[in-house]
């Protein structure tokens, strides 16, 4: 029997598959089909139902990718065909994670909507490895920026950024570092700490830890590659490792 | 029999406690003793055994709340004497949490920690009322402020953020408006749209809509009081109801 078409948003969070919330997981138990992004854990597919299709809309290397409009096409397809579509995506679906496109197309065709909100890798990535975003007497306030826009998109606020007390965590940014190293050494910030986390909660976790000066190098000198998150601030000497390695293997062994 | 002594930081999520990760009530599951906020939900405390100990450590109206270092005291205290103490904690417990000084205080003990992120209010209780942190064209960043610190503490930052393309977001700020509307009037920003979401992801939630003009009338037209967040930036006029009405009665009829 097909139920009322539905698109429910659910932030799978930064990649541990226990990482997603209750409520995401009852949204996929009742999902009619799903259609998932390549950050997502092929294990939460196992939430939903086995007779709903599961349907990879992801960018993964030699593979074909979907552009956001045939997501946004394909999302009304499976809603008037099965169901309750839940979209599964990366993270929180609101950062940087174009969820806002995909509810407003799906509206325009009085399919009701939902969000269920995620653990977003900016806070939970830092967090998972003692990096608190926030720590009284060293940031009251982060600022998360996507590397992702042009080159001087980026560096705008990036300067203030740079110029406030802010934490400062970006996202989808390891192509930038240069430019995002340049802009905190024009602020004067050289000795400002930095963190790069790649795969954040997963297995294959990589931790670098340096300084506005040092984290490129590091970078290259440990293979640091997307996907990645940059963290700036003092906040992060409270890394237990950070005055004794520069890198160190994942925390987590399962 | 008495476990080794174990400090895990949960983070319980906005307030449904529907919205804690898989993970925290795992964790939960696994608890000798619960220390738990006000702003966590008491259905929560279900997933930790029957005869493990569940205390308040929160502040309410009448009753005696305790200070930072009588809780940190009390984790250590507990750990030692019953095993794995579960800190659950509102949102995530990094952002304005005082994890940090919870884990430094107790790893001082030799006292082994871990860190369960929460889904932060700040992201997901707009994500709840479909106003995206971020969306393409109107915001590429997102700035979480605290409203708690001292008057000037803020305005410094607040200042640059009220200047740059971010979308703000200031936890626990109700009682500053005035201050905030005046930093982005400041900044020629009368116009921006605002919004505040009182009691969010519970079924007392309440919402108020407008511009950085006409915001403080409508909070108090609106008794609107803590605990709330405010959301500055053009991402407010996605919400359904922007161009329609300043308030809506909650989403969420359980």
């Amino acid at each position: 029997m097909k139920n009322n078409p539905k698109l429910t948003l659910v932030g799978a969070g930064p990649g541990d598959p226990d990482l997603i919330s209750v409520k995401g997981a009852k949204a996929l138990a009742t999902a009619d089909a799903v259609l998932y992004d390549a950050l997502t854990h092929p294990d939460l597919l196992n939430y939903a139902p086995a007779n709903a299709p599961k349907v990879f809309v992801g960018k993964r290397a030699g593979q074909h990718s979907f552009t956001q409009d045939e997501i946004n096409k394909l999302i009304v397809e499976y809603a008037l065909n099965y169901g309750h579509v839940v979209r599964l995506k990366g993270g929180d679906p609101f950062v940087f994670g174009r969820g806002q496109e995909e509810i407003e197309h799906v509206e325009a065709f009085d399919i009701p909507t939902e969000v269920v909100p995620g653990i977003s890798s900016s806070i939970g990535v830092p967090g998972l490895q003692k990096i608190p975003v926030t720590s009284r007497g060293d940031s009251e306030s982060f600022w998360v920026i996507t590397g992702t826009t042009k080159d001087l998109a980026l560096s705008k606020d990036l300067a203030l950024a740079s110029q406030s007390s802010a934490t400062v965590i970006v996202l989808m940014g390891t192509k930038k570092l240069a430019l995002i190293a340049e802009t905190y050494r024009n602020s004067g910030r050289n000795d400002m700490p930095v963190a790069i986390i790649q795969n954040g909660s997963l297995e294959n976790e990589k931790v670098v830890l340096g300084t506005v000066d040092t984290i490129e190098q590091l970078a290259v000198d440990n293979a640091i590659g997307a996907p990645a998150i940059i963290v700036l601030g003092e906040v992060v000497k409270h890394h237990p490792n950070f005055n004794h390695a520069f890198v160190e293997a994942s925390y987590l062994k399962k």
